[in-house]
């Protein structure tokens, strides 16, 4: 059997997905969204936010694959089947999001910021630098991203710790895990990665609390925050008041809520804060897509669908 | 025996090179240039800048250290005597060196500058955002510097490649070597690293035939140019030149001749230019002289000494 796959992409460009799909699986069926179609005849649906109700019209589905990293929004939902949902993992994603981690954590560590604005008034004046191996840098989240970007780190000479829910062991990372392990992961920590998911228990960590709770050894130039996460982990209010308080020297944010962050934000306009549109890590069709159809074949093939969600604890 | 130290570093400031002597080297006696001394007395010279005709006068010097990586304007003294020069190989300067040009590779690569500059009018809109994979990397100098970012540009997934006087291998690391193999290194790179020493082969490189000749693949945001080597090695007016007219989309600058730069240089105002003060890899007192004191010691004790310059190359 080859089944059929609906493509429901909204907010995105669904066309090179489209194409990738057609390219990828030549002799397949697939239905994109808006279009028409027969919710029975259904058996894939690759969904980046589909519109409330769309998945729970399909009656043969049998499983349902993410095209991008955030799966919040799609377990949110509120008549989502129980059926599996598969995350995408690609190597291109991991690598497009350890690049964007890897630059916003030297631009805060070279003091970039400052040499920009020097540079805009022609001053010439070296500023005190640190080693990277006297700064310690705290990865929340220790999945495929928050592992890869926590290595990327460590071979640049950072001293790299990891926070996660449950214990971990990445090579040279100091590992703490769990409410209780979270006061002396921050104590130690100046430059603060966030790459949690969005649950329940991790939306609005980030917030005054937390950022009072970093280390202070290099202020006023340190420490800061950097989040691509998702944007719901964060308190904007009070990132606003960490940076303008000194609380935060800084900060580097990909994600936002809602997002498009508001044209009224203060946020834009923060000294040493990055805003990125949602782009650390933006899905690939080309990336993901093949890797997609190959686990429809299996799976039609007898094989076990793999990096399925585990929906109790929400990744 | 326990040879006297001659400390003489000029245009920086000496005190932390001085501490860190007699922190690491107690018992023995130290001169810090210009305080009065018998030149008769000296047995090691450590120096950055030193004045003119200085080290001609020390009639038993022993060896020269120097204390920064850049030798060039050392072996330009006129009465330089025909000693051991050491030049200054450490961890701590090779790993800040790589943070730099790992940042700025990064910056070109992700299109920050385009990013900062939506960010300043709050425009929330992706790029287009070619994977590292699909981007070459060229790093000429292949030296203990140019060698290890080439190895960190690679871990990051961009096609590296090299160009040095001799053939090198570096493993993943695509070789070119001499001017035979310039015009293919040149044809296949979009992000130029420049980590050359500054010899009279190659004062001047860095000019708008070189630059014409680099690959246009993701034009017009790239090609770019990133020099921490020496300032001698790049023509400014054609980097200027080069921008204003597209055959470089941009430039990360952290050397220039003469330094500091020029108020009125058109340098620190082009797009997509960042100029830094010489801080790429600050020489760090701490870091540098203890290794140096040992290589004294050794010294006394019979042991050749390393990492003596090859004056005859220059370097």
């Amino acid at each position: 059997m080859t089944g059929r796959i609906l493509l429901a992409a909204t907010g995105w460009d669904a066309r090179p997905w489209e194409d990738e799909l057609r390219r990828n699986a030549p002799g397949r069926a697939v239905t994109v969204y808006p279009d028409e179609f027969d919710p029975a005849a259904i058996d894939y649906a690759l969904v980046w936010n589909p519109p409330a109700g769309l998945l729970a019209g399909l009656t043969n589905l049998k499983a349902i694959f993410a095209l991008g990293a955030g799966v919040d929004q799609l377990l949110r939902q509120p008549d989502l089947p129980d059926l599996p949902i598969v995350r995408v993992v690609c190597d291109d994603l991991t690598q497009r999001m350890t690049e964007w981690v890897v630059l916003q954590a030297l631009l805060h560590h070279r003091r970039q910021r400052a040499y920009d604005r020097q540079q805009a008034e022609h001053v010439w004046r070296g500023l005190d630098q640190p080693a990277a191996a006297d700064i310690g840098v705290g990865v929340m989240g220790l999945g495929v991203l928050g592992t890869d970007s926590a290595l990327a780190l460590r071979r640049l000479g950072f001293r790299v710790a990891g926070w996660s829910r449950r214990p971990s062991t990445i090579e040279g990372v100091e590992s703490f895990h769990g409410a209780e392990g979270l006061p002396a992961f921050l104590a130690r920590t100046e430059i603060l990665v966030s790459l949690l998911p969005l649950t329940p228990e991790t939306k609005g960590i980030l917030s005054m609390p937390l950022f009072e709770q970093l280390s202070r050894t290099h202020a006023p130039h340190l420490p800061v925050l950097i989040n691509a996460g998702r944007g719901g982990l964060q308190v904007e209010a009070d990132i606003v008041a960490a940076v303008r308080s000194g609380v935060l020297a800084g900060a580097s944010l990909d994600v936002f809520a809602p997002e498009p962050l508001d044209p009224e934000s203060p946020l834009w306009d923060l000294p040493n804060v990055t805003i990125t549109p949602h782009v650390a890590a933006a899905s690939d069709a080309a990336a993901i897509i093949p890797g997609i159809v190959r686990q429809i074949e299996a799976f039609e093939a007898g094989q076990p669908l793999v990096n399925v969600i585990d929906r109790a604890s929400a990744y």
